[in-house]
């Protein structure tokens, strides 16, 4: 089964506002097997409105339609709906009444342009919005399905989870899908699908494999399309084969962020940690304290961009500064083992380096970043060479971080799934 | 003039890869006077390209196009485009020499599927790649121009800046387009635009204003299109007066971060701060530090989130945290001082809350947030009852700190254009 998407809204056209709703639709209505077949982005005017809607549904059966369901007068989807399905506005009390309470627990002051949100399509179900203003709605007619939510990107979350997908379940007979996602990190694309060519070529026909990259990451996804409930046996074992293939690529399993399951890791494992940073300035930090309980190993971390900070912070030695400069191995060794000190921790990551743009010299080069672990037994250091902008280095930092703590921790890829 | 956008690639429609470049060519075409007016995502399919292709030049004469162009066998763009204009491939030799330096400089392998991306259709010009693989092909033909890029985002920005904005230019007669934005934080986007009724209202047709929210935060847009290089007095007048009207609300001039203004504020008056955080775990510093330069200001920073490194490593009293907690307006402060004496800076920022999803009592609910600035003359605390999920409330107590600093400096919004 396919579906479209439309967002609605000049923000996205002119380039203020970044669309994260489409990738998240792609995911939730994937995994119950329908897939996105052409997502379409028009601007908050009745003729482009209606036009998308006119073309898509002469494709497919399902349209997610986001956005345009704000306040302010530029946002016309409820009128355009009233006109495309040859209706006019309810009032809705349940949407009224919300409201009104959600208004009066946050203490602000109920507007009329407030007010008007809950005047709705007559022919529409509202789909009530726990965690906002907008309802969503749900029109279906003709055997066509429409829905129609707000473009807060919380609010699409709440909606599509707890009302839209369980409806298009009941709705729509939708077959069994099946994924298997594991992550890759630092690999070129082109030198994994070269790895992976026979692999490929042996899988059945029920059975397809994504590259899905995103900034120094590979996500391959393992998908298996059946008409029913079928066993999940055909996927499990080509994903054990895809996994023995490029091995030693394998950063870890599952449709999560790396730096995410690198901190679940360490909180299943009672590990703690810190970071001692210099050119990351807090950002391999910042990747590792994401997770709900991380209190419990992190007790908190440095950033330490100053010399003077390295220190009196870390203790590094005054002699390590003027003879290797803070952008070495001993610079980057003793900032770990400091930190390790001073958290009073089982692991500590130091980072020190050239992000760049300016700072560059003929033998430390922008790029070139010495990343070291520390544990109560054991000091490593590697230096990288990395290319790009400065937040590229960075990114690319926090990454050689990871899986430096994974190589030093030997973290199994499938530890905490 | 208009043009569309066509997205190429089932990463997209699956959703694994958030699009950040067609936002990009909203801003990018948008400031020389094209507007975008469809966007639209396909699967990496021969039949859904060159639908999308085939409906767009029945629109518009102008139509970018991203992905497809890498060296896996999904990407099937220049394929699909060789069929579209009717032509064959020619090996472009400038590319060939383009990337076998680019493999040798990088001390990578080259592969045949590297080699392929040297292969183009006969009838495009190719614009040089310089920082990656895959070149960008501009086609014109019937007076209809089709430009197509790779998807990689730096290579998009480079392509798009240094070649293909260049060639617009000269290839179109293009209206002159101004734009003014200014940012504000923490105001609903229903009371701003009550607010600003009557000023919108009083608008001549040539300008227009536009609401440009992102989480917890309004840009608003006052653009003006002339046909010609018009003077730019209308424009400021009508700025002038929008700041008048909602002047408390405005953080700054620009279309900018405010982080980042906040820091090129700080960098260009030489007030050096830090950073004490525990609820926030390092989020307001690393948003205050991404400017380059900063390291000028910026000594380092600490995440303090357990309580004996506030103890240890901020100073605070046991009597603090034992008769107000750690969550209190006491620790707080006593987070700020301990943090300015430390790092021996000009001003500390210290935040200390419950973001969620557990910690909440119903004396100190989640979202209850304090945050303190200390200078050497001054301290400040203020609770915040924010509310959202952990990450929402990690955002809004950072958009709450940059506040209370512009606040404590006496920032004016323009200090920096």
């Amino acid at each position: 089964m396919e579906a479209e998407i439309i967002t609605i809204g000049d923000e996205l056209l002119i380039g203020q506002t970044i669309d994260t709703n489409s990738a998240y639709f792609g995911q939730q209505l994937g995994a119950i097997g329908i897939s996105i077949s052409r997502k379409t982005a028009v601007s908050d005017k009745e003729a482009a409105i209606l036009g998308a809607l006119t073309e898509a549904f002469s494709r497919v059966e399902l349209v997610i339609m986001t956005g345009g369901l704000g306040p302010t007068k530029d946002d016309i989807t409820k009128k355009t709906l009233c006109q495309y399905y040859g209706c006019g506005y309810r009032r809705d009390e349940d949407v009224l009444n919300h409201l009104e309470g959600l208004f009066a627990s946050r203490g602000r002051l109920m507007l009329e342009t407030n007010r008007v949100q809950a005047d709705v399509p007559a022919l529409c179900e509202t789909l009530h919005n726990a965690v906002g203003t907008a309802p969503g709605m749900w029109f279906d007619t003709n055997g066509k399905v429409l829905v129609s939510l707000p473009g807060v990107p919380g609010e699409v979350y709440h909606l599509t989870e707890e009302r839209v997908v369980p409806r298009l379940k009941s709705k729509f007979p939708l077959p069994t899908v099946e994924h298997r996602t594991l992550v890759t990190l630092q690999k070129a694309e082109s030198l994994l699908s070269r790895q992976l060519e026979s692999f490929e070529a042996s899988l059945p026909a029920h059975l397809s494999l994504a590259y899905l990259p995103s900034f120094n990451q590979v996500k391959l996804r393992l998908s298996q399309v059946s008409p029913s409930s079928a066993s999940t046996k055909d996927i499990d074992t080509y994903f054990q084969q895809l996994q023995e293939v490029i091995q030693e690529d394998v950063f870890c399993l599952g449709d999560i962020d790396p730096a995410l399951f690198l901190s679940n890791y360490l909180i299943k494992n009672n590990i703690t940690f810190t970071t001692a940073e210099s050119c990351t300035g807090g950002w391999v930090a910042h990747r590792l304290m994401q997770a709900p309980g991380i209190s419990a190993v992190y007790p908190g971390s440095l950033v330490a961009y100053a010399n003077e900070v390295k220190q009196t912070e870390l203790g590094i030695d005054d002699r390590v500064l003027a003879e290797f400069g803070a952008v070495s191995e001993p610079c980057a060794l003793a900032m770990a083992e400091g930190a390790l000190k001073k958290f009073q921790v089982d692991l500590a990551i130091a980072t020190t380096g050239i992000a760049g743009p300016g700072g560059g010299t003929k033998e430390k080069p922008v790029g070139l970043v010495y990343i070291a672990v520390a544990t109560k037994h054991e000091q490593f250091c590697k230096p990288f060479r990395l290319f790009g902008h400065r937040e590229q280095i960075i990114q690319r930092s926090s990454n050689a971080a990871l899986w430096m703590v994974k190589q030093v921790l030997k973290m199994p890829p499938d530890s905490v799934v």
